[in-house]
């Protein structure tokens, strides 16, 4: 009798740890969130050992289910060539959200090259990118450029046109409804507290631009912040 | 039997009339062809009175079942400005034919604005362009830039540049097996011949880079002999 | 006897005036100080009616005897060409004093024409000025640029160089020992405070550059304050 | 009496030959002709060894009482730089003869730094300077840039101006009557004959610009042309 008790028993409990397991298995994990990190040489460096996107991975080490950080920033890019391998560099790979991080290239190479970008038509690539973007429901986090010299107290060369960049980013993120990471803004403030003998790199970046250790854990807990709080 | 013999006539003769009636009908006249220019301020001009798409539309007058001819030239432009709007203005207008003129402000706006193109850009956008058209099966015509300034025996400050952009142009027509119109060439060897003074505009146009009427007379006969060429 | 005493008395005294007034008039009325001011196209204007030179000799009426205002300024200069013309324009003059306004084409020319100085030229030859001058005994006044562009909060494009040469010209006005008109620190702060509407000019210039009335009244004030304190 | 006789002989041809070797020694051996080479990183490069003021200095080795060269090249210099320098590099010097051999940054650095030289200026800086030598009965040799890149037929991008400053120093070489060692129109006859490649130096210069073995040697010729030609 005892022997058939346990056995009923046991079929019972069998049965409702089969159910448990059944209904676990149906519901399934989350796909992580694919993020896309499009930019330039800065972004590019983002995704080496140290970089700014490698120190996120490590951070987000314990939702590594939750998050897939990918980097597509090339060097030299400006926003209108981001514009044209958007397709096969972005779409192609479905993201959930999308970080733009470009407008250095795009000032800087005015007065190094003749031929950065204009305002105007800086603010029609990035428009028909965020539209682009928006249109397949992914989500776009902007970002305003850091720095082109880290002396304090605006004296770099193309501190005027950074800022009117700057400025132009903070309106379309306004515009398009997109979280901004504004990196100008606490570049400047913090080269400001930060450096005393007013050097040109050093502080943030390694030479003026792209970011050193320091520069790569800022960037990295100022866009984890706006990742994660992601609704 | 006479009436018999008439009856099966007239029907026969119907028969044969309602025949070639019907083939006829069903063999409509072939639609014009449509050939759509694609630059910048040249070829905005290029539409009012005197221009050069003007004075094409006049001299194909007795062919204006043939061919349509369609102005999207927009100041300012360059290559990739034309490929940011490639899709609404010339895709959308499902043309036979696109003749593309740009280069002028790609070489012009490094020296007067610090925003011309790099000349690896201007290559990588021009070769996109050429491709989404190709694809479609529209022929593309390219031209190369005619001048910036007019003096003679290359003395004016672009024409480095406007010479090695023009070289980039031929290439890319030789690649993809498009007609080219070679206006670089031909002002050259113009202005060496017409302009004993030397002076910096006013012999193929009336700024150094605009068309005046000589230039448009010239354009415009280039480009008809290869547009009316094409099989 | 009264009458011969009265008579001595008479002749002392007289002799007593004329002694003072040959001392007097041997003790000649000083020459009106010289003041040279040598500078770009602000300067030029600065001697035309409403300009900030036409209206200190107005403040200075009163003393007309005491300072003699001479305009020196040719528009385009930078400060090789005040070096330039330094002998003919403004020793050739023997002035007690120079006012050198100087450094918006140094600056502005880079992005306009690509024409610019290079900041270390800049320095060299401003010190090659100053010390012409003060090796003839020669006051010296430095001025620096005041704006181009006058949005506010460092975003008009040249705004970094400004405020770099700016620091340059600070740093050789202590080394030379020179007062210092420091236009750029004024007008920055003036914009901050009078700009609500960011608009690009308007303010203390009529195109961003040139004085407008309000600017020509701060510039006659600050300097007027320099040239008539100077011992 | 012979005695006397041949005594007033002995006297009178001693007294002779005195005079012969006093006037004699009063026409001292000419000194050496003092040329000074004043110009940029080419000039200061042509005094290391194979450079192409050294070259001069072995093949006039047998005449090396005759002919002086001092150079006076300095990196970076523009015509203003000479200008400002003239006094103490040149002048101080007393030179019989001034080889001027600049341009190539006045052109070059308008884009590469913004900061090139305007044509109005060239001109206006390079007749000062010929002014003050001729002034002091100095001769001066003109030289016109070679390169700024090698490529044939015209499309380096400086090509332009580098012809365009090349014909105001030509210019001035006939209105101020000096010889001119024409490198400009050399060295592109030149590469167009020895560049099938069309590369961009290796031809005549080491990196575009700056001359290689070659080039010392062509520069080392025509100038010793110029220079022993001299009356």
């Amino acid at each position: 009798m005892i022997y058939i008790y346990y056995m009923k028993h046991l079929i019972r409990y069998s049965i409702s740890i089969l159910t448990t397991l059944i209904l676990l298995s149906s519901i399934p994990a989350a796909p992580p969130k694919k993020v896309v990190f499009f930019g330039d040489s800065i972004t590019q460096a983002g995704v080496e050992p140290g970089g700014y996107i490698t120190k996120m991975r490590q951070a987000l080490k314990g939702d590594s289910s939750k998050y897939s950080l990918i980097g597509a920033g090339i060097g030299g890019n400006k926003v209108y060539d981001l514009y044209l391998r958007m397709e096969d560099d972005v779409l192609a790979k479905k993201p959930d959200v999308v970080v733009i991080w470009v407008g250095v290239n795009d000032v800087w190479h005015k007065t190094s090259h003749g031929t950065g970008t204009d305002a105007d038509k800086f603010e029609k690539f990035y428009t028909a990118i965020i539209s682009k973007l928006q249109q397949k429901g992914i989500k776009v986090i902007l970002c305003t450029p850091g720095a082109i010299g880290e002396k304090k107290n605006f004296v770099n060369r193309n501190d005027g046109d950074l800022n009117a960049y700057s400025e132009i980013i903070r309106n379309l993120a306004a515009k398009y409804n997109c979280p901004v990471s504004d990196f100008r803004k606490t570049f400047v403030e913090y080269d400001l507290q930060n450096n005393p003998s007013n050097a040109d790199s050093g502080i943030l970046t390694s030479d003026g631009v792209h970011l050193n250790d320091a520069g790569n854990d800022l960037a990295a807990n100022m866009l984890l912040k706006i990742i994660t709080g992601l609704k």
